[in-house]
């Protein structure tokens, strides 16, 4: 059974803030099932999420939450539950293929509305769980052309978040500005180690006798966007660097769902380039 | 900087606890830092732990605090922040060794007034230390006899917590009835596997993949009490049961001081059988 | 690349085993990629596993092994590298949707021929992967008269291996005696602990913090047979029995292919009631 | 006990090497009881690690090992057990207590002849076991007259390792030179992430979910020699850069105290810019 109610809040910090949105909902009479706080000792900045039973007249809610709240608050009360995506893939399957058990489970928290992909590899998985499939190839189309096609492609579904599940075409500033906070990906190392291309044959050159993955919002920096999970196996010197990917592909794939899952649960706050997770 | 001061509140859940809560330190214009709740949904029993900062009237606050707050209610006002316990050891130094060095740099958030054991190997150690030493020899002695010994050592101290570091030996219920909730031991095993005499020996007996240990609180019944912390190390074919020994000391010993860490920085609450850690 | 040859030796230690084996292989002109011995300090016995390159006769080979080998000898040379196995399921997808994505993409080092269950539940998944699936229920049937309809449905197969993912029936120690070292199982909790049904509920009503999973070779008795791998995750207060029932699940398909890997690509001897892993 | 005799052997491969090693201690009626080999696939290098038993000439071993082997062997047969360290450290006691415990105990496989640091604040824990310490200030000397001034404090113990336990000046690759593969630092972080100085800090900043730390041997390039072990936490966003700090020390001194006992169990080979670990 999901939570009846999800309020999620973040402002500047001020004296009696969880005092006044409790006392919003008290009035109300709802129920708090779980809270949690959290401010930022840098950045002075307040962060709340509340899950609460109840009936309510959610307008009226707002309306009285916002009139104790600072001006630069965002609020978001009851963001749909389940969450509108297109996942893009390249030609790895691990990712995109436990992505898709899950959803086929109803286990992801979200719709996958499509695929899309720069290779047509993937196409028979998709098509085994009868999810539309597109392939748009970057060949004989330089990056803008190419990232055109793929915003075609989008604009059908209307996405709230695109997942890049090892999608492996760096995208532009401009195309990654059209979708902020809403692009995640999963990266094959434990950043900031071995940022780019390639981080498993890097990761055996340096000799690590560990290795990660890493779930991270995408801004206009490569790699540098807010990390929202990571996890790590370990590795020794009989590793190649093939078999290092052959290792990390499962971390890979349940960092990304793990960090998913947290996202579309609603769980998730972006802070400038950090994560604050509940 | 510790927080100025931090309130410690379990009862059984009702509606609009927190608003309540927070409106006597808003009232007291005191600021929250940190703020946890959690309302088992079992027993529907709330836990909350706050930390603010500002000047208090102590006595007053107790008094509105409770005032709002269901009778059966436990509520803790800047408990001691720096606890005073007495280390009880066998033979083995790791753990105490460990502990002594956290004490001597000022990372225990407690005093070690003393070290009982009922062995004096570990004595030339603790007197690195500066610590009274206290050799309690069971030879010779029925449990009784031994376990009224130990009392009459600790009872000079008057510790809050007995910490069991590698205490080798059974304590009986009537001696842990004097000190409910306050023994924390440290077991040599991924509870509940292996509960009793040599864990390790077990461990390598049933081929196990994966080693462990486990601290808890300790109540009457054997390697039963509330956990608190545990972590794991691999292990393989190749690990006789004293190898799996050798390499568990380590978890041992950081597992235990993880959990008395979360212990005398009062961010443990026992819950029947079970711990709710902020 | 697979390795061109491997040759598997378990036996009762002796003083030159290395020597006499690889002097075989020098002889046939072999070169020796990987090599791995082991010698169980409290049976004395010897375990060799080698992956060497070069034409080979086969028959000669062996012979001449043979010969420089104790009686009681088991010697393995290029045991079938593809392994045929049957999937046995319940209703739980997670285990076996993550195995059969991993034969789609031949990444499992196994023919899944067929996957029988005593629900029909999972069928469409099969479906999609294009498996015979086989429905035999357990109801209006005791089971012995249910075992011998599995029987049925597996004869027509002959698998090498049974894999048990997530099947949630007890086998009966006839059933098991007919596929000795052959049945695969994935329990849903790191034995020793919570050995039997519903371990999550154990776990959350024993308070862990620590939940994990086992793969282990099944015998006649109950989650004590050989244990393959392990491996496990942190909860916390806030998770619920089916909280940790579902993040195990990742746990759990996680291990279960590890350990599958391991034992098809010919790296695990069982001794007793353990394994040794190459 | 430890092993009666270790051999070491490292060099280009050749086909029978294997044979032709064991065949001489076959010769010599050696009773292997461990052995461990690998073969670097892109160098081509052979890595072989043999513990044994029985009576041995060592010279005659040696010289027909070397008759059997090609030119540019590294061959080691019975390197010292118990190696003679110094350990350099600044300010910060965790390392170092944590080595001068096991030292005591006699569980470090090596003697700790001296401390030196560039400041005097560890002078009194290294008192209390009464090991030499060598106050050798940086104040008022430059880089070369400061290690001319750590090399005379050196050269009265004639280490055969140098451990930087946190030593938190960086050496000179003039310095470095005159212990090569023998100075074994741990660096606080996960390398190659957050290389150089104040990691935790970094790793703050970027908002990490998981901290590490490094055991490395030391070689010109800063933080770039050869890693000899690495383990990890989990860290959140409540995590300050102090918190990681302080939650990094006890990941530090474990991960040091492992990866010495594996170079001073003469289980570490190097290898260009890696290790091969047996």
């Amino acid at each position: 059974m999901p939570p009846a109610h999800v309020l999620l809040i973040d402002c500047p910090d001020q004296t009696g803030l969880i005092h006044r949105i409790t006392g919003v909902l008290s009035r109300h009479a709802l129920n708090i099932l779980k809270n949690d706080e959290f401010v930022d000792a840098e950045t002075r900045y307040f962060f709340m999420r509340t899950e609460f039973e109840g009936d309510i007249d959610a307008a009226a809610l707002r309306t009285e939450l916002l009139a104790e709240l600072p001006k630069s608050v965002n609020l978001h009360l009851n963001p749909r539950k389940r969450k509108d995506i297109v996942v893009l893939a390249t030609k790895e399957h691990h990712c995109l293929g436990d992505l898709l058990l899950r959803y086929a489970y109803d286990e992801l928290d979200a719709t996958i509305l499509a695929v899309v992909s720069n290779h047509n590899t993937l196409q028979p998985l998709v098509a085994k769980f009868g999810i539309p499939f597109h392939y748009v190839s970057h060949e004989h189309r330089d990056r803008p052309e190419h990232e055109a096609a793929i915003h075609k492609a989008l604009a059908i579904y209307n996405p709230e978040y695109l997942v890049l599940a090892k999608y492996m075409r760096i995208l532009t500033p401009d195309f990654i500005r059209q979708y902020p906070d809403r692009i995640i990906n999963i990266h094959h190392s434990f950043l900031p180690a071995f940022i780019g291309a390639n981080p498993y044959k890097q990761a055996f050159e340096r000799g690590v006798k560990i290795i990660g993955a890493t779930a991270h919002f995408v801004n206009a920096d490569l790699d540098e966007g807010p990390i929202i999970d990571q996890n790590v196996i370990a590795v020794n010197h009989r590793y190649t660097a093939e078999d290092m990917a052959k290792a990390g592909k499962d971390v890979e794939k349940i960092v990304l769902a793990k960090a998913l899952k947290t996202v579309f649960q609603d769980r998730v706050f972006i802070h400038g380039n950090k994560t604050v997770i509940f």
